[in-house]
């Protein structure tokens, strides 16, 4: 009979594109007595949990709750209720993300009409414009914060536009929330979503998520049932936004604990001061990458706070340069997906691990894997030290 | 500004249809470092986890892990992967489970078959087989363990009908798993799912998984691809089961570490002990509560060792005894769903909590509950202390 033993995880400091490591007092939540889904101290959580994540997500929106699934769950989510068969749907796509979302809206029977941008750009709001002019988009899907190319996508043009043509804004900020400026009710976004993982320094698991009540009014009048029983908006907040709470589904009660202490941290920091820290502590970390020889691979406008994509030079191997980060400093950063693959690493400051000494530990720590490839003394003509 | 306080839940003895109250063994294991879903060693834990739900699933099914959900997660992987538009499935229903299967089933562009049973009862395999004979049918689904109603459903003589007509056996152990006897290869299932929070003793959030290669074939060669992109059971495997593992989301770790101790423990019980323990609590309590007057709603012969549903006497009022169980004596039973609201009881003995210390406590706390009723002094005939 085999043995197995037990757990002894590594003490790693996740500075990819996500988990992020999570902050003590989040931690401590989770050994915490469990209760029941529908007791009434459980209900007591759940509705503050509501009232948190309206302040992080800066919205009114009465259905505001976690899906308990992961980030794409959450993309699941707002694709799923909004999108019946036939449909258009305009999907912004540059990175991994994007094209996730389009075989998402194709999945649902809708027809996705694909706005690119290079990979590390951001999306071009003319093309956004044209694409709807040329369509009968119900909605339009964009990425805020696409993880796979760091790129910070401005939206509040994109929004207007969107709206002049009728259509609901879908946006996801996975890798935004908590960690960048974002503003639901401001900028008009219809849907949002994003993950407990990343800038809320949470257990993976959950996918906070928002729905103005044009888009509810849209979700309510469909003409067919949602396709997904689990992702059903309309069902899901009867349990979790009606006082008198209705047997849904059994909530991931130990991971909204978490959600909620994460949330509290991030409520008693402030939003703004920690949009703040997130966008100081990437600067530091871009001056640090450059300062030891590497090139950002992102288009410098539009650089993410929470996450920077960094070009693997040729002639190093992407894979043994992280595995030294891995094995001899316990760092982990992340390589590139798909077609990135091999191409970029991308470091993530996110929660409680943006800090200017994570800033300046992972650069240093880089430094030192690449001399161990001889990146340096290959190329001299970097002026490193 | 609101000021949110610190969570202090209070400490429930979780006896009614889950979430169970979790090992202390279980729970130390959240507050362990968390590594990246990608990490070598998070790999090898995903590994041992497999290895583990197989032993807990009775199978040799490559295709074994679990879904980043909750248990109706489980129950919709099963089903989208294998419903496709215009395909019929026997649905057996005698019960709120089983009339979600059917609602899902529906949403999947499939038509249900319903065979019906009275609630409390299991299904009649004579009314499979017509139902069988009648159709064309793809496959039937079917709830083990049926949490609204307590019944335990007997499967092999199911079974071996269900394959005679060349269909698929789809079946619902969210409750019996770990804690009733099945067998998933010996009975021929091809799909079965489970939950993580019940007799497995962990905290919700993930749902087990199982599928047979005649399964995994069916759905490798479907018309057309999966509605669900969350649930598709083809790529979940590539990250879950290929050894070169290819990223599709992000696994809730800390809930997986959960669940590798969990199965662990009931690896180191072993399955059968662990069965037979749940099947004896079961008896004890039965007869408790019988003793103290009250009458069980299940079918004698398919009353489920993990869960028991009573009849609410006349003249009781349902919410108020739970809440004095919960008030007093800090105990959660849960109440009838659907159309046995208020008609019933179900207390669940599961995991850490089937014990005989538990079986007898729960029962002298009803016993204490109804007194404050008034239902010995309302009810001379019961031959009651």
């Amino acid at each position: 009979m085999k043995v197995y033993g037990d757990l002894k995880p590594p003490e790693r400091l996740l500075l990819g594109a996500g988990p992020s490591n999570i902050d003590p007092r989040v931690l401590k939540t989770l050994t915490l007595p469990i209760v029941e889904h529908l007791d009434p101290y459980f209900s007591e959580v759940m509705s503050e949990t509501v009232e948190l994540l309206r302040y992080a997500f800066k919205t009114g929106n009465k259905v505001t709750f976690p899906i308990s699934g992961t980030g794409s769950a959450g993309m699941e989510s707002a694709i799923c209720n909004i999108v019946e068969r036939g449909d258009e749907v305009v999907v912004c796509i540059s990175g991994f993300f994007g094209e996730r979302m389009s075989d998402m809206i194709q999945r649902c029977g809708g027809r996705s009409i694909e706005v690119r941008a290079p990979l590390g750009k951001a999306i071009e709001k003319e093309d956004v414009e044209e694409a709807l002019a040329n369509s009968n988009a119900k909605a339009i899907a964009i990425v805020h914060a696409e993880t796979s190319t760091g790129v910070l996508q401005p939206l509040k043009e994109i929004s207007r536009i969107t709206h002049e043509y009728g259509a609901l804004l879908i946006v996801d900020a996975v890798t935004s929330l908590g960690g960048c400026e974002l503003n639901v009710d401001e900028w008009n976004i219809d849907i949002c979503y994003s993950a407990s993982q990343k800038c809320l320094g949470c257990p993976p698991g959950l996918a906070p998520i928002t729905v103005s009540e044009r888009a509810m009014s849209v979700i309510r009048n469909r003409r067919t049932r949602v396709q997904s029983w689990y992702f059903d908006l309309s069902t899901i907040e009867k349990y979790w936004i009606e006082s008198n709470r209705i047997y849904h589904h059994t909530a991931p009660i130990l991971l909204v604990y978490a959600l909620r202490e994460g949330l509290r941290l991030l409520y008693e920091e402030g939003l703004e001061n920690r949009w703040m820290r997130h966008k100081e502590n990437m600067q530091l970390l871009v001056e640090g990458i450059e300062e030891i020889g590497l090139t950002i691979f992102t288009d410098r406008e539009h650089i993410c706070p929470a996450i920077t994509a960094i070009n693997v030079p040729k002639n190093v191997n992407d894979e043994s340069v992280r595995r030294t980060l891995r094995e001899e400093y316990n760092i982990t950063i992340s390589g590139g997906l798909g077609e990135l693959k091999g191409k970029i690493w991308r470091i993530g400051l996110m929660g409680v691990n943006s800090s200017r000494k994570n800033a300046i530990l992972v650069a240093e720590a880089l430094k030192n894997a690449l001399k161990r490839e001889k990146y340096y003394e290959n190329n001299k003509k970097i002026s490193l030290i």
